[in-house]
This record gives structure tokens, C-alpha cells and sequence, in this order.
């Protein structure tokens, strides 16, 4: 395999919480729990499946506690809320999330439009919830996600010493994970390489996830680099649901179907069946009728000859 | 940049030979002379313009002897043609391209139905060509593309053995290039890297460009995995025009501009002015009307704050 070995990803599907969240539509939640079903049936691990917000907010995820109810029966998955702010973590846990998602903006003028807050702020939030988590619910593992790591909309560029930054100040405040988020699917593959490295040397295996949008294009040129660099846990959406509102038809979160057939045909283990994931699809369909659903593997099937990374044969479903 | 270091990549456009070929309807000549002008204009400094083939099987091609004429009188642009056998490269010779290029299937069962030939069979023919170029245009480049290289819709996975032979066996015939072209978008970027490494192992600076699809949306994923194993010419379309007929909505070849995008905004110069290629996207439409055309960054635009590889910034376009 070259420089790739074979070695384990772990794929974590946020379509449930950032595919539906820029909507205009509300999911029922009957479908989230008949899509969240057929996500964990096709083998993936970890889902991101809603958001404590304010209902008055974000009317798509006033079911979260009763959504995050539903995905703890199936056993084995990690199931994840994201929290905004101290209310929303006691909620999450509340509803027993296993891991909650802090989004944390390294951008001070995105922070600011996103949550009133400055970045340092942020980090003061995420102590907070730290504290509770620890007086608790101390299983709680709490992710943030550094978001417009690879630049911002309103900011422009952001230097990679403030999310490097911002990264050691978050897990000296007890994040457990810290990952780096494309919020606006501006970054390329080298920048994404230069910043995992850095950030892993400056805090070691609390790294998190690359959460990585396809809006340009590269959503998995950059996968392949963050790969390189390290990253192990990858966000991805079925149907990469989540869509830029400014980029009419381009996709936004990178595509679960393309970005699980690309490990697999490197010869890296996901544990997600394609048949299943694809078949998927069709219960995430009906549940948002209208909305264009992406991904260029489920179009075209799997290559004559396809093999999973550990040799099984792909199945073959109705 | 990291590993990534400031350098050039050549953009071999190969939309007017490539992207009109599988296509129902036929391009007319000063549709075709006008889209390269605009390619040419925006930067690109090797076109494949047509291919030298019967006008029965390829009408859309019947030009090709006109439009090599036309896109020479854009100075310092390399114009390349294609060519199946002996007499497409006599009239290709005529004609006046720069270069050829010959496609070379490894997989026996699609180059005996794509030239009723086998892959053996096409080395002679090479030699043949060779000999023609020697003793009549010593100035022509000749290159092969071998297809299938990464996999056969027919035949299924294709041995790197098989792929690395017939390159040795094509370079020792003479060919200038020897490029891997991943036909029908079964490539991945584990074995884009290992067969790049493979081939250069045994033909050395002979190893020549990626010719990379996107049929299920690793078309850029996989540059960026021969980039990183040394090459430094790359296949595209604009508009990822050449859409696989198996793959409704797919593009084909990976897109012109994600590419230059993607190279640029990782510090990789090009040559290629993004404002000029997005509007080639016009010229293009206007040619074929009704036909998709592809691409994420022209939909979304350049990042706010984008500065080209060598530091110049993006033009501002009506």
C-alpha cells in the first residue's frame, strides 16, 4: 500500500445536525429517526444527531433531546449533540449524549456574528462546561471544533498562529478533542496539512477530527491530506446535505458515500457498508422531499472488481 | 508550504478532443476555434484539440485537421492531437501539431474493443509512428496515455505488473511521454501514488501526465496523490466536460477549474488566470448548448482574500 497502511478511520456522520440546520424545511422526526436508523444500520459508528439551541433559533432542532433518545438504542454508536453554550451542554446531557461538539470560531468577526463571543470567551464557555461535566456526567467526552480554521467569509484569511492558538488554549480548558473545521470550504490541501501538524505538535493526540466542506471542490483532496497528516476521525454527510447558501448546487459537507468509498479503495477500514449507505440515501429522500441529495459513487455503483479494505466482496441489495 | 513547494504544474486542457468526443451532438468548427481561443487566453499552455480519426466513427472530430490549423496561431501554446494508428499521425503530422498523443490500453479486453488490437499490437504501431516522426517531423513529441491503467469496466482490476511492463515497453518503443490515464474513474489515491512511483521507477523522466476522472469523485483527490508522487502534468476539461455515459450528471474529467484552484491556493503556479477560465465557461456553453457544465469554484467563486501562487491578485472581471 505504500505509504498507506492499512489502519482504521473513523467516520462521523454530522448530516443529521449540519446537514438540516441551513435548511428551510424541517425534518419530522419520525424521518430523523428512520434516517439515523438507516445510518447506523449501514456500520457508521458515530453520528452527530442534532443540536441544543434555541427552538426559536433553529426550529429544525427542537427535537433534539427526543432524537438523541431514539439514536441511544443503537448499541455501539457514539452518539453527539452540539452545544452552542453552557445551557445547551446541560441540556445534551441531560438527554445522555455521549460526547457533545463546541463550535469554536478561530475568526474573532465570525465568533462574534455566530455567538456574540469573542474566541477567548469561548474558551472561558468551554471551561464552564468542562466543570460540569466533570461534577457530572464524567463519561462525557467534549469535542470543539475550530471553526473557519482554514479562513472566514467575513475575515479573509486567518493566520495559522491564531488557531494554533486558539487549539492549545482549548485543551488546556479540557477539551478532550480539538478539531479543525472548513466552515466555508476555503482550505486546500496543503494548508490543511500545515495546520494539522502544527496543532498535533502543539497538542499531541488531543487532535480532533477534520470536518471539511466540498464547496470548491477539494472536500476530499483535503481528507486525503488531513489523512496524511495524521487525522484518523473524518466529518461527512450522506448525500453531502449541508449545502453553502451562497454556492447554489455545490455540495457542502464532504459526501459519506465518496468519502467511504475512497478509504475503502486505498485499502483503509471505515466499517460502513456501501450497499447499505447507499440504499440510505433513499430514507434521507423522503424525509426532505425536493432537496438535492450528492455524492458521485452511488451514481456511478462501485468499480467491477471492488473489494473492501479488509478483502470482504461488497453485498449486493435490491 | 510544508512539502508542498512552490513549483510549476503544466494544465493540459483536453476538453476539445476529450470532452466533445463521447458527445451526441457536434460542435461546430468556429464554436471550437473560439473555445480554444478563450482556453489559450486564460493562460493554458497545451491543448488537446481534436484526434485524428475516421469521420465515420467520430464525426464530431471530422475538423480536427482545421482546428489544429486554428490553435496555432496562438504563440507559445502547445497543440496537441490524438491519434489511434499509423494514418491519424501522418495526418496529424500534416496537419502541424506539436504533439501526439496515443492511447494504450493495458487491459487486453478494452483495447481489443476500443482498436482491435492488443495492447502488444499497439507497441508496434508506436514504433511505426516513431519511425514516421523520425524521418519526417523530428520536431513532434510523441506521448502515450496508457488507459485503463487503474482499472477496466471489463476486465476489472488491471495488475500494476501489466501497467509498469507496457510502459517500459512503450518507452523502450520510443515514446517521449508515457502517461496513466485512469479511463473509466475507478482510480484511487493509494494506487494513483504507488503506480506513479512504479512506472517512474522504471522509465524514469519519461513518466508523463495524469489523466484523472471524476466519475466517483476522487478526480482531484487523485492529483493531488500524483502530485505528490511527482508528476507535474495533469489531464482536465473545462467545465469537466467528457461525462461517463454510465454515470448520468458525473463529470468526466476532472474540472479545469477546481484544479487550478486547488494548485493555486496550495502555492503550485500555473499559468492559468481563474477570472479568464470562468468565463471560457460561456464560450464553452454557447457551443454546445444544453449540455451541463461542471465545477464547484465557479459557483462559489474565489475566497475572500485568494492570492495566486506567486503572490498576484485575482482579477476582477465584467
Amino acid at each position: 500500500m505504500g505509504k498507506f497502511m492499512t489502519q482504521d478511520v473513523l467516520i462521523s456522520e454530522v448530516g443529521p445536525r449540519d446537514g438540516l440546520q441551513n435548511l428551510k424545511q424541517t425534518m419530522a422526526t419520525p424521518h430523523k429517526r428512520a434516517w439515523i436508523d438507516a445510518l447506523a444500520g449501514a456500520g457508521l459508528k458515530e453520528i452527530e444527531v442534532g443540536s441544543f439551541v434555541s427552538a426559536k433559533l433553529l426550529p429544525q432542532m427542537a427535537d433534539a433531546a427526543d432524537v438523541v433518545s431514539h439514536a441511544l438504542t443503537h448499541p455501539g454508536l457514539t452518539v453527539v449533540a452540539l452545544v452552542p453554550n453552557l445551557r445547551g451542554a446541560q441540556a445534551a446531557m441531560a438527554a445522555g449524549a455521549h460526547k457533545i461538539t463546541i463550535p469554536v470560531s478561530a475568526s474573532p468577526a465570525h465568533s462574534w456574528a455566530n455567538v456574540r463571543q469573542t474566541p477567548l470567551e469561548m474558551v472561558e464557555t468551554l471551561r464552564r462546561i468542562v466543570a460540569l461535566r466533570d461534577a457530572t456526567h464524567p463519561a462525557l467526552r467534549i469535542e470543539v471544533g475550530i471553526s473557519t480554521a482554514f479562513g472566514c467569509t467575513i475575515q479573509g484569511p486567518v493566520p495559522d498562529d491564531d488557531v494554533v492558538a486558539l487549539a492549545a488554549a482549548l485543551a488546556d480548558a479540557g477539551a478532550d478533542e480539538v478539531g479543525l473545521s472548513d466552515t466555508t470550504g476555503m482550505a486546500n490541501p496543503a494548508q490543511v496539512q500545515r495546520l494539522f501538524h502544527q496543532v498535533r505538535a502543539r497538542i499531541g493526540s488531543r487532535t480532533g477530527a477534520a470536518h471539511l466542506h466540498n464547496t470548491r471542490g477539494l472536500g476530499l483532496a483535503n481528507c486525503l491530506a488531513a489523512f496524511e497528516a495524521g487525522v484518523r476521525t473524518f466529518d461527512s454527510s450522506l448525500g453531502g446535505l449541508g449545502g453553502c447558501p451562497y454556492a447554489p448546487g455545490a455540495s457542502g459537507n464532504v459526501v459519506t458515500e465518496d468519502l467511504v468509498f475512497m478509504f475503502e479503495a486505498m485499502g483503509v477500514h471505515t466499517g460502513v457498508d456501501l450497499a447499505l449507505l447507499f440504499n440510505a440515501r433513499q430514507v434521507l429522500a423522503q424525509g426532505l422531499p425536493g432537496e438535492p441529495i450528492h455524492g458521485m459513487t452511488p451514481e456511478s455503483g462501485l468499480p467491477k472488481g471492488f473489494a473492501y479494505a479488509h478483502g470482504r466482496q461488497p453485498t449486493t441489495l435490491p
